[in-house]
């Protein structure tokens, strides 16, 4: 029996005390799995006086003693944002410590860089947890995918704003109110921002694209749209023309080196794998020239399922370490930055408040006429007040034209309104 | 740069061509990600006159000389069954060569013997195609679910029988008429039995859980039944109570070191992920302790699937081989065998032809009570020639007390029959 692997855990808030929870409750079947018991030495807090389930003499304040400390054999760190996250996990590396983090912030921004560093020193850099909470995305796509050339990816990246639509639709609800049952229940954040302006998915899905592609991608250069717009009207019609609408991350491929990047509501057919990803569930859909397609769902935030995606981390650490294994970090090229999203040609879906006159009807058909976008289905209704509802999905069209067309149909009267516009993957 | 990889392939057929056509295709992605080219340097085969895509200078029929040859790196086998793949990859490992296998019979009737040697001698063995095509499996149970204690898994694990029985539910027909047709289209083998009688399912089952539980399970153990009972009222009625019916390899925990596998037809409700997972696509529903529900699908079978799961083994080999590591092979623990399905607790749908008779109700319903089956609902209707159909669904009952009860109801009258016996996954 080797010695007994210290681990040295970073945070203790709701996904540390899972981690802490899990090695204590699954220990003898961990212990059979990495050949060597695995137990948690030491944990840095912010505050010494929140009530904690962990012995008060394994908790600190100094972190910096825990990266330094040459009794502890592994880092997890499971703080979040950039700092002080960063600055610990750069200093384990520095240490020759291995590292778990659940840090999608961090992965997404400069963690590239740490990859590199953990590689070149022979240390394992681990980030499972930091995208899809337990489902195993990342070590995949590194591993069990990686002779393929990725030809898409689409996934449910967020499970706020995920369940906040699967709502929406069920009970035919408003945003708002959806928003704030999830908040009372909590689902969602008091600032539910990085949720549902879509920060959260950016990040998760430059994480993913970066490991697929083999290039680090900048996720400021992702385009990013949230869900805030999305109306209930939209999701009727959604249903009526057989769409489900879903937050999706996808990255397509567009070149030697180039790729699009781009979080924002979709409308995908009820029949995709992805519609059925319901609720809190996140879901990835991969798509490769070898493997054809391959889809995975499960909870994908939480303590206990982020936990699940830590300990795997660790496991396979702790065997590293009790094999005397070199660290098995997989760096990826230089950076770079995602298509602009004018490049993207797609389906759209366009729901318009015009004013109901008899000329109104020309003057939008010709305005897509005029900026090259054929229409492939239309639904119009009357509504109160001398307006009408106009809906259109489009054939195959350019970003860049579908955004002039509904400029020249604001243009051409001062009651023409875009009230909604959802890309739709075909 | 590091010198070339060498890999000698070990069989030629669909699979063998699929991956020197993928490491051709993706020569440059590989590069980049395994730090060094990769390039089959010797292929083995039966039989020298077949027409082949590969160099003639790289062919041989002389296998055993590829697997002692020092100037190969790595062995990949895609031949198949026991004899001599077995042998050859005894061979490979005792010459110090890591090991990339899609052979489901020898990994699940002898393989884990030689992950031990694997470990023992710090190589890899890989054998991630051996299980669902390119779906990552394998690895994902090994490494990133690893942490979690294992409540049940199932899985759609055959892809012949998955088209069979989707087509026999799209368009209301026969067993042997689909079976007819797939043979004719190449989904299904001129001798249908490995999968139609759920061989293949069961080498695949035994592959997983030994891995998910930690201790070899023997194959022979299994329960064991296929699909050609299945008739196409059973998927109407199935339909009709909410179900549809799939070939599932199940296994539970049953307690400490214990558990219950099995492959038979099964009745999932419609709602659940598995249902949706149709054609010749299989697809993995794991549950742990910790994670919750993880589903994986996509195709499990066919050239280019499997050749995607055999490059991520082989690139993974190759990075180790690249940074001087040891390999990863993680043996399991003793064979073990699994319960006997006598001891499963279930629900079951039961579709007999009766005598109609006046007294024939009761005695069925006195045959059920007296074994303390209780039913759950049911549907009767009058067939012609003097005879009905009775179709059950039971609540929770053991196996051995609903055999008891449909013995008796056999024994009561000679004109009732069973004509349909399927269990049921709530």
């Amino acid at each position: 029996m080797a010695r007994t692997i210290r681990v040295g855990l970073l945070g203790f808030g709701t996904v540390g005390t899972g981690v802490y929870r899990m090695l204590r409750d699954n220990e003898q079947a961990i212990l059979a799995r990495v050949g060597a018991p695995m137990q948690i030495t030491r944990i840095g807090v912010r505050d010494l006086d929140k009530p904690r389930e962990a012995p008060a003499d394994l908790v600190t304040t100094d972190l910096d003693s825990i990266v330094a400390d040459p009794e502890i054999d592994v880092i997890v760190e499971v703080i979040g944002g950039t700092d002080p996250a960063g600055r610990l996990i750069a200093a384990a590396l520095e240490n020759g410590k291995p590292v778990v983090t659940a840090n999608k912030e961090w992965m997404s921004k400069e963690g590239q860089r740490y990859v590199r560093l953990a590689a070149e020193r022979g240390l394992d850099l681990h980030y499972e947890a930091a995208v899809g909470g337990g489902i195993p995305l990342i070590q995949p796509l590194k591993h069990q995918l990686a002779g393929n050339d990725v030809l898409r990816m689409m996934g449910i990246l967020n499970g706020t704003t995920n369940f906040i639509l699967t709502r929406m639709t069920d009970e035919g609800a408003d945003f708002g109110d959806v928003l704030r049952d999830a908040q009372a229940a909590g689902y969602a954040e008091a600032d539910p921002t990085a949720d549902v302006d879509g920060y959260d998915a950016q990040y998760k899905l430059a994480i993913l694209a970066s490991i697929a592609f083999g290039r680090e991608v900048d996720p400021a250069s992702i385009y990013r749209e949230g869900i805030r717009t999305v109306g209930k009207r939209d999701i009727e019609l959604a249903a009526f023309f057989g769409y489900k609408i879903k937050l999706l991350g996808i990255v397509t491929r567009t070149g030697q080196d180039r790729l699009l990047a781009r979080v924002h509501p979709t409308m995908i057919r009820k029949s995709h794998p992805l519609a059925s990803v319901d609720g809190v569930y996140n879901g990835l859909w991969f798509q490769g020239d070898y493997v054809g397609d391959v889809m995975f769902s499960g909870r994908g935030a939480g303590a206990e399922p982020t936990a699940s995606a830590v300990v795997g981390d660790l496991v396979d650490i702790g065997r590293n370490l009790v094999a005397g294994g070199r660290g098995s970090a997989i760096p990826v090229g230089e950076r770079i930055a995602s298509d602009p999203l004018d490049a993207l040609r797609s389906s759209y879906y366009v729901r318009m408040t015009v004013a109901d006159r008899p000329k109104v009807l020309g003057q939008i058909a010709n305005a897509f006429g005029d900026a090259e976008v054929s229409l492939a289905a239309m639904e119009m209704r009357p509504l109160e007040g001398g307006q009408g509802e106009i809906v259109f999905l489009t054939h195959d069209a350019s970003e860049r034209q579908v955004q002039g067309a509904l400029a020249a149909v604001a243009r051409a009267d001062e009651m023409n309104r875009v009230e909604g516009m959802i890309r739709v993957e075909e």
